[in-house]
C-alpha cells in the first residue's frame, strides 16, 4: 500500500488471505517517497515467484498503475476513501488507465480490499483447484449467512 | 456483452485477443433482457473451460456483477462511455461492488476494452510463460512507439 | 432488500405498510450472494399474489434490476446512502435501467424506502379505493403538520 | 411534459403506448409557465379517470413532483437529458423528492421514457391480465432479439 | 421554508433581517404538502405588499420555482445541505431553472441563507438609502473583524 | 460578462432587455485582465446610475462575486457552459459565496442569461409598475405559447 | 488566506516554512471583504522583495485567482475542504482559471497547503541551492518513514 | 507529455515559450510505458540544468506526480480533457497529491496549457527581471484585448 495509514482498509485484504491460507507478503512502497523501490518491487516481482499484486492507495493514486506499468503481473488497485472528496479522486485515478497497462480496480474503502483479495485468490484459483474450491465453500457461507440474516429485520 | 451497441467499443478486447491468438468465445448476453442465459452462461463457464470472463456494459450495468456472482472464475468490467453521464453510471454500477463478489474493472470505454483482453492474458500468463512473453514484448513495442512519437510534436 | 444493513433505511417503508395495514413480506435477497433466490423470488412472485415488489440496495446495487428482469410486476428501486459517494453510486446503479426494463426510482435512503411504500400502496390504490382514501387522509395528515410546523421557527 | 422540446425523448412512451394500444393523452403542462393548468390537470385526473401520470422535464424539474403532490395516482418521473449537465440536474430534480409525496423516477433520456411507458403498463397489468401478458410477450421479442444479436459482432 | 428541518440554517437569514431591523413575515410552505398554500402564498404576495421572497428548501427543492412560477416578485433560493449528497441535489433542483422565470439562487446552507438576506436587503436598498447604508455600514464592519483576525493565525 | 466569448450566451439577457425597453450597458470586463476596470466599475456603479449589475463569466469564474465585493448594488451572476465541466466549475465560482457577500446565480448558459434579464428587470419592477405590468404581460405570452405548443406533438 | 477559518489547514503551510528556516509573511486577506487590501498587497508584493504568493480559500475561492491577476510573481492556490461539497467548490473556482493568469494549485486541504510550501520552497530553491539541499534532505526522511513504516501493518 | 495525443491543447505552452522565447525541450514521456526513461528524465532534469518541469496527461494522469517524485525541482500539471469525464478524471489524478510531493496544477486542456507556460515563466522571472518584464507586458496586452474587444458585443 502507499501509506500506512492505508492500513485501516487494506488489511481486510490481509484477513481474508489469513483465513484462506493463502501467502502472501505485505509492506508500505509509496509511489511518491519511495519511487525506487517501486520501481525495484515491481521489476522483480515475477522473478521472485509472486504472482498478483494487490495495490491500495488514495488521492492520485499512482501506486497500482505505476507498479502495473512496471511488470506484466496482474495488478490490482485499491482505491481508498478519502476524506475531502469520499474516494472518488482515488477511484479515477486508478481506473482510468490508457490503454496499454490495466490495473484490476475494486471497490472504494474496505469492501474494495476484501475483493481485492478475492479476485487475486480466483485467479490463483485458475491453477489451484484447491483454492477454488475453497472460493465456492466460501461464497457458499455468505450465502448462507446472507439468507439468514433476513430473521434480523425485527424493529 | 450485454448489448450489440456495446460492440463499438468492445471489439477492441476482441482484435487484441486476436493479435495475440488467444482463444476466446463473444456473444450478447443481456442480464435484463436474457437472464437465464446469463446465469446459465455464468454457471457453465467453469466446466467449459473458460478461464476469464470479460463483460461490457453501460448505464446501470448489471452483467459483469450478476456474472461474477454465479461464477468463481474471474470477472473483468468494461464500463460503457454513456450519452448522459459520459460513463459514470457504467463505472459505478460495475466498480462499487459489495464485499464478496469482486469484479475487476477497468478505464471508460474502448481504452478499458483493450486493457480488459491485456488483463485477461496476464492472468492467462500466470500459467503460460509464452503468453506472458508476448505480453512483455508487447508492451517493448508500445514502449517503441511512445518514444519515437515524440518526433510527432510538430506544429 | 439487498443486505441486512439496508434494514437501517429499509423499515421506513415497512413502518409505513404496517401504518397503513398493506400485508407484506419483507427479507434480505442478496443479487450477488443468493443470486437463484433471487430469479426464484421474482419469477414466482406474481404467482404468488405479489402485486408490487420494493427493493432496497447500495453500491453496485443490482437488486432492484434484476428483480425487475424477472417479473413483469412493477418493481420500486431504493438506493441506500454509501459510505463513500453518498450514494451517487446506488442511486445510478438503480435509476440508469436499459430500455425495456424500468424499476421506479425513488430518492436516496429513508425518505426514498418511505416513498417507496407510499408508491406501492398509490399503486395498489388503483384497484383498491379505501387504500387510495387512506393515502389521501395520510396527506391532509402531512398538510396539517407541515402548517403546524411554522409554530416551531423560533429561536 | 414540461416543455415541447421535451417531445424528443418523451415521444419513445408515446409509441411504445401506441404500439401497446393503450389510451392516453398527451400534452406540454409547463410547471413553470401554465402552474394553475399543471395544478388542475393533476387535481382532476383521478376523477377524469386517469390511472397514472408520466412527467418528462429537464433541469430543475419542476413538473413529476408537482403532480404528484397533487395527485394520489402514482406519477411516474422521466429527466430530460441536458446541454451543460447531462441531465444529472434533471435527475436529482425529480428523483430526490421528499418523504411523502414519491415519484417514480426512470432513466435519464429516451431510454427512460421508453422505461415509464412500460412501468405504467406493468401497473396497469396488475388489474388487465391482456396487458401483463402484452408486457410478457413483449420482453420475449426483446430476449430473442438480444440473443440473435450475437450474430451482428463482426469486424 | 420547504419544511421546519430547513430552520437550522435559514434562521441565519431571520437573524440577519432582525438585526437590520427589516419587517418579515417566516413560515413553513411546503410545495409537496402545502401546495395549494404555496400557490395562494405567491399569488397573493404582491398585493399584500411583499418586496422580496426567500425560499429555503433541500433535495429535490421546488419551492423557490414553484413560488417564482407564481409572482412577479423577486424569489432567492437557498439551497439546503443534504445528508446523501452535500446540497448539489438542492442547489440543482434550484438554480437550473428554465428560460422564463428566474431563482435568484445562493450558496448551500448557512452562508446562502445569510446571503439571501443581504441579497434582499441590497434589493430593497435600491429604493431605501437607509437600507442601503446599512449594508455599507456592515460590510465595514466585515471588512474590519476580517482585517483583525490576522491576529488569530497562531498555533 | 468576462470575454467577448460570453457573448455567445450573454446576448439572450441583452435582447431581452431590448424587447423590454429597459436601458442598460454592456461591456467586457475581466476579472482576471482588467482588474481595475473592474474595480473602478463596480465601486462607480452606484454613483452613476446604475441599479442592478449582471455578470456572466465561466471556469474559475470571479467576476461576479468581485463586482458583488465592491458594491452594495445586487449582482447577478450568470455560469457560462464550459467545454470540459459543462459549467459545473462555473456554477460554483460564482453560487458557492462565502457568507457576506452574495450573487444572485442563475442557470447555466443561455436560459441562465435570459433568466438574469428577467430577474433584473423584476428587481428594478418592484419600483417600476410599468415594467412590472410588462413582466406579467410577457409571463401570460410564455403561457400561452406553451399551452399552444401541445399541438406540435407530433410524430 | 481568504479568512481566519482558514488558518486551520493553512497552519500546515506555516510549520513547514518555520521548519525550513523560510521568512515568511501570514495573514488574513479577504477577496471578498477586504479587495482593497487584497489589490494593495498583491500590487505592492513583488517590491516588496515577496517572491511567491500562497493563499489559501473555499467555497467560491477567489483569492487565489485575483492575487495572480495583479502581480507577476507565481501564486499557488489551496482549495479548502468545505462542508456541502467538500472542497469541490473550491477546487474549480481555484484551478479553472482561464488563459493568461495561471495560478498553482494543490490537493484539497492540509495536504495541499503543505505541499503548497514544498512547492513555494522548490521555486526559491531554483537559486537557492542550500534551500534545494534542504528539500532532497526532506524527501529522504519521508523516504526512510515510509519505509519503515511497513513495520506498523500489524492488526 | 504522456502521449501524442497530448499535443493537441499541450502545443499551446509550447507556442507561447516560442513567443517570449524561452528555451524547452518538448518529448513524449509516458510514465505507463516508459517508465524508465520517466525516472531518468526527472532524475537528471536539475544537473542537465531544467529549472522548470510542466507534465501534459490525461485519465489516470501519472505523469507529473511521479516525475515530481523524481525531482527537486518544481513540476506543474495540466490535465487533459477526457472524452468520457470531460477531464475530471485527469484533473484529481494530477492535483490530488499526497502532503509531500506537489503538483503545481493549471486547469484541464488548452487554458491549463498555456496558463503552465506562463507559470513557468513567472517561476523563472523570479531570477530574470527581462522574462518578467515580459510577463507584464504580455498581461498589458491581454489588457488592451480585453478591453477593446467590448466592441465585438453586436448581434
Amino acid at each position: 500500500m502507499g501509506s500506512s495509514s492505508d492500513w485501516g482498509y487494506m488489511q481486510e485484504a490481509c484477513k481474508l488471505l489469513d483465513q484462506f491460507g493463502v501467502e502472501y507478503d505485505k509492506k508500505v512502497i509509496s509511489a511518491h517517497r519511495m519511487p525506487q523501490e517501486m520501481f525495484d518491487f515491481a521489476r522483480e516481482a515475477k522473478d521472485k515467484g509472486v504472482k498478483v499484486i494487490i495495490a491500495g492507495a488514495g488521492g492520485a493514486a499512482h501506486l497500482p498503475g505505476m507498479l502495473a506499468a512496471n511488470t506484466p503481473l496482474p495488478v490490482i488497485g485499491c482505491p481508498a476513501k478519502t476524506s475531502a472528496l469520499g474516494g472518488m479522486d482515488s477511484l479515477l485515478s486508478i481506473v482510468q488507465m490508457p490503454a496499454g497497462i490495466p490495473v484490476a480496480t475494486t471497490a472504494i474503502g474496505p469492501a474494495g480490499a476484501k475483493n481485492a483479495a478475492l479476485l487475486a485468490m480466483q485467479i490463483l484459483g485458475l491453477s489451484d483447484p484447491d483454492l477454488q474450491d475453497k472460493i465456492v465453500e466460501y461464497r457458499k457461507q455468505m450465502h448462507d449467512q446472507a439468507k439468514e440474516s433476513s430473521a434480523d429485520l425485527v424493529y
